[in-house]
């Protein structure tokens, strides 16, 4: 239960002290607790996912946001008549302190919260427990299932959606923007050679299965998925942030099946997925609504369909039947997408360089402005968005860019707090463009840090370069390795209660599973992508993370060892570095790497802090090439890699003057 | 498939070319496969453990070994009427290819292998897939379950084993020695204490089990388990090594069933089981043959039964109805066990203090042997097995000594090589004590090592030192660490095949589950011990493993974080440090623990390299008192961890001469 010492809502006063912030949400709760009555359900769980695993939702799907006022994008709710509590986890407690109202109990969580303990205390034995099968995937199915088994607690799936029931004509509408071919020159391959590879990966299979289903959009921080707009090189808008749309394929052997709102299809989208039609390479448009239906008839014959537990829903796997289905945690689509081939590597470096010049104009625009008292965070989010969206083959930010100053930055959100040279800063931001997708995150100090900022800031880098630096096998999970993220911090007690990092689509996802440092990541292989981000939070004080993006290279081992290449470009604060604190290695450089870490500043030492990140970018080893007559967003993004340093060096050092 | 590339053996040859160690299985596989004709199976499947999950197991239990002629301690072996395969992981590789003839396929596999692929490809759709169902976990019959779903291949549980009725009365008999109760001085606790611990967690959980069902004897490297030998301080000698006996327990709320042969306890066992008779605490003495006739019976009533998933057998696990089963990884048993108390920490301290005299002695005698040519891997064995006899409590050896000279080092069991100033030479030993159990290991050179020999070995060595002096929170998975050991290898791409560590018992078993570094561990909890053993292996060369015993405790950080503190107190070969690839902190110690690592060494370098492990140790800052009058066993023993550095010097360094 939650913490009343730490809690900033006082639910023990009499009315209860809320934040300004917070939502009424007891006329909700009343509508849901009734409709829960009209169908005996004792407790109603809800997800704070769509359909499709989507951990970016549309303002349509957002059923846990309206429902409990909470906005973060990972959590789950039981509501029973009497209780209703929200799981979140250490992202989000501050956030969530600050938009629940009393009604609500907030659990905080290590992982995705669950609240199979909580169902069997506030339930009683011979009570129902529903859901929406269609909200949540057959593994989280299978733990609730697993959790209520033999308590005399029976888990009732439920077609009709309790919330939206009471959301009522309340409910935004469906998304009806255009559905829009990404150009050649932005893709990595085409979609039928997309296809023929997911059906040799068919072919090749034991089980021979005739069928793959794709469910995912894109994904979740619990769960991940794929879909069309990865396969079919399409994109839609159908979710913030995110340029998917909403659908489902089956991919046959012979056939396609798209289904999708086919109103919304441009022309030369629809001509691209026609041109070979009639054929295997044809794909028939249908109705989204009949994806279920459809499957269930595609199940009766003499099939095998491969799916992925974690991001199919409950609801579409409970209409094939079990000895025709191939469960797999990947799905070949899944692991095809996640590594990246040489053209979208170059495409994604590419997209670094552009963003970094957007990030580290904004770092110089901060330098000038935060000491004026002019900038508050929701206006340094809208000046690094307006930055980006300057960038060439911009198309707006990857998520809501996260600002946030002194305190706030413990909240995963900003609000309107005055930046300031007395206290740390966090901007996490990145962006979408036709040829990548970015994420990158930078704290900084424009005063004095205290020595406790100095020191927490100086461990998550050393964290930060010490999992970048790290050599291994081939076919090593993420999770064997984060520790090295963590452990800079270990040493005096401190660690971070999020995950250490995500795989990043090309034009796709910010979030791009299977990838990343998690438990149900798959084993790290060269070409894919990650971002590798350590933090810090002190909660009512500051907090801190360090994120960039790296490419899985091989190694300069003798064995075929895997490391990272780091493709973000943007320095760290070096008025945050305690040099001391580095090991020598850290600081210079060593064993069968590339130095990565420049030699001891030459006094004075510069504003910013950055060692070459690239291997094969001798352009970082700081050498100085103004070049005053061309602007450093046209050179670097002619350039691409070879002029980022030199973009840097117009902006923060000005060492030839 | 084996390759033929490096495999001993030459199959492709006729008559093939095999080692003189490999055992003729034609007539055993022809045997058998009449039998699985007869029984219409047409592949059975066959384990290297017993029906407790034991990892150490009796001959009498040992059909793998009797089939295939290989003695390594896990594998897997399926036939077919046309082929035969054995799985085993890197460790027993080289050993399976001296012990195998050409009937066997070698499948290298890096976990415990399972072969569901090979049985689809061996195995026609139509046929039928057998084990014996009392010699698998329920998770592995699980997986074997899954990787035939849908494939039209049945798994089907068959109660008469085929290796046994096949091995007949060439079978050895079962076990008839005595069952003896541990003296009081030497347990943690009382087994009335134990039981009442347990039935306590049973009334707190929130399914509210009424049974608990113990079914391992021991632990297996892939599986793990407990039973009535701890629970009840009884020990037997049923298994070589491991003072275990054949047990099956049912602890029930009001009542305790042991299935045991009863005419093997001692009068005084038997008078401490059945001194509260009739009551909650008498235990009812039952045949260990009617185990599962009687659950059977008991969960015909409104029970809930707890056991625990990957070490009971499918065969007692499917006799309980699904919905009076509470499955669980871990039984309260097995986590009360793995977590010691004050006194039992005491008495595993107390045992390590005495091995590392005889471990001492027995590097002193090769130091001075070994020159002469006069020891033979063998003889090695034998003398540290004299050696740790002679120590007071000793019940022998906790495991069968390794002692392997040069390339021997890579198979994982000794021969006859002798031993040479000109080779590297790995001795892993352990004693059983009536206080404890050791497990240690050491890798020595007498002349001039290679630089590569030299490199791996300190490389070996910075790994254990960098786990061993790992700061990290509560509830850490180990899985999540053992990276540490390794990354000093991986960083020149060197790696090793096995496990970082596994528990260790209380003059219980040398590997204990379910604490260690390997995915189904626990989180590591302050008062658990668990081994460190790094290695690296180079196939036809030498072997290098490095292994301490540590015990998990509190660090010395703001946040209660954890830390281990080494109780192993042998020190290592300086003759293969490479003192320049040591970072700072590997040579001074660094960070917020105590230093374990002493100051550059004084010219000139002492023989025998060692940190000072203990924290609460100041012995071992290497000061100087001999004290020529008592024995060094006898004053280590008597004053336990102040001495054990005086008997180093006393041995190794004379420095006061």
């Amino acid at each position: 239960a939650a913490s009343p010492r730490t809690d900033i809502r006082d639910c023990s006063v009499n009315p209860p002290y809320l934040p300004p912030t917070a939502t009424n949400t007891t006329a909700r709760l009343a509508a849901l607790r009734d409709a829960m009555r009209a169908h005996s359900t004792h407790a109603y769980i809800v997800p704070s996912t769509d359909a499709h695993m989507s951990e970016y939702i549309a303002e349509r799907d957002s059923r846990l946001g309206w429902l409990t006022g909470f906005t973060g994008s990972a959590g789950t709710v039981v509501v029973t008549q009497d209780r209703a509590a929200l799981w979140t986890d250490s992202r989000y407690w501050t956030q969530a302190e600050r938009q629940l109202d009393c009604n609500w109990e907030l659990q905080r969580t290590s992982q995705c919260g669950q609240g199979g303990g909580w169902i069997l205390e506030s339930v009683p034995a011979g009570g129902n427990v529903s859901l929406d099968p269609f909200l949540f995937s057959i593994d989280t199915w299978n733990s609730y299932s697993q959790a209520l088994q033999g308590s005399g607690r029976a888990l009732l799936p439920m077609e009709t959606n309790l919330v939206d029931q009471v959301w009522g004509d309340q409910r935004p509408p469906p998304a009806s923007s255009e559905i829009y071919g990404l150009p050649a020159e932005f893709t990595g391959s085409s979609w039928q050679e997309k296809v023929a590879g997911i059906r040799q990966q068919m072919a090749e299979h034991t089980r021979r299965p005739t069928a793959v289903l794709l469910s995912g959009l894109e994904e979740t921080a619990c769960d991940w998925g794929s879909g069309a707009t990865g396969l079919f090189n399409l994109r839609g808008d159908d979710i913030p942030y995110n340029p998917v749309f909403y659908s489902y394929t089956l991919l046959t052997s012979t056939n396609i099946s798209l289904f999708v709102d086919e109103a919304r299809l441009t022309a030369e989208a629809r001509q691209s997925l026609r041109a070979d039609c009639p054929g295997p390479l044809c794909v028939e448009l249908r109705n989204y609504s009949q994806a279920r239906a459809h499957l269930q008839r595609y199940a009766q014959g003499n099939v095998t369909v491969w799916l992925g537990t974690e991001y199919t829903t409950y609801g579409l796997y409970g209409v094939v039947p079990q000895e025709k289905l191939l469960e797999d945690s990947y799905s070949p689509v899944m692991l095809a997408k996640a590594v990246k081939n040489n053209k979208e590597q170059e495409l994604l470096r590419a997209a670094h360089v552009r963003d970094a010049v957007a990030v580290i104009q904004y770092l110089l625009w901060l330098e000038k402005m935060v000491p004026q008292g002019q900038v508050d965070e929701f206006l340094g989010a809208r000046h690094i968005d307006a930055l980006r969206r300057a960038q060439q083959h911009s198309h707006g930010p990857s998520f809501e860019s996260i600002s946030a100053s002194g305190l706030n930055a413990a909240l995963a959100h900003y609000s309107k707090r005055t930046l300031s040279v007395d206290e740390m800063y966090l901007s996490d931001t990145g962006g979408q463009y036709l040829d990548g997708t970015t994420d990158i995150t930078r704290t900084m100090h424009w005063g004095t840090p205290t020595p406790l900022q100095k020191e927490a800031y100086t461990r998550v880098l050393m964290g930060n370069i010490d999992l970048s630096r790290l050599v291994f096998p081939p076919n090593t999970a993420g999770r064997n390795v984060e520790s090295f993220a963590r452990r800079a911090l270990w040493d005096v007690g401190l660690n971070y209660g999020h995950g250490t990092g995500h795989g990043i689509g090309n034009f796709l996802s910010v979030h791009e599973w299977p990838v990343g440092f998690q438990s149900n990541n798959v084993p790290l292989t060269a070409g894919m992508f990650t971002s590798i981000e350590p933090g810090y939070y002190r909660d009512g004080e500051f907090g801190i993370r360090i994120e960039d993006i790296a490419l899985v290279v091989e190694a300069q081992t003798k064995e075929p060892f895997l490391t990272f290449e780091v493709v973000s470009l943007v320095p760290y604060d070096r008025n945050l570095i305690d040099v001391s604190l580095l090991s020598q290695e850290q600081v210079q450089g060593a064993g069968s790497g590339p130095s990565r870490w420049p030699a001891p500043a030459p006094p004075p030492p510069p504003r910013w802090a950055r060692w070459p990140s690239a291997r094969s970018s001798p352009c970082c080893s700081l050498s100085c090439r103004p070049d005053p007559d061309s602007s450093p967003a046209e050179a670097a993004s002619s350039h691409h890699r070879s002029l980022p340093c030199f973009a840097f060096f117009f902006f923060y050092f000005h060492p030839c003057n």
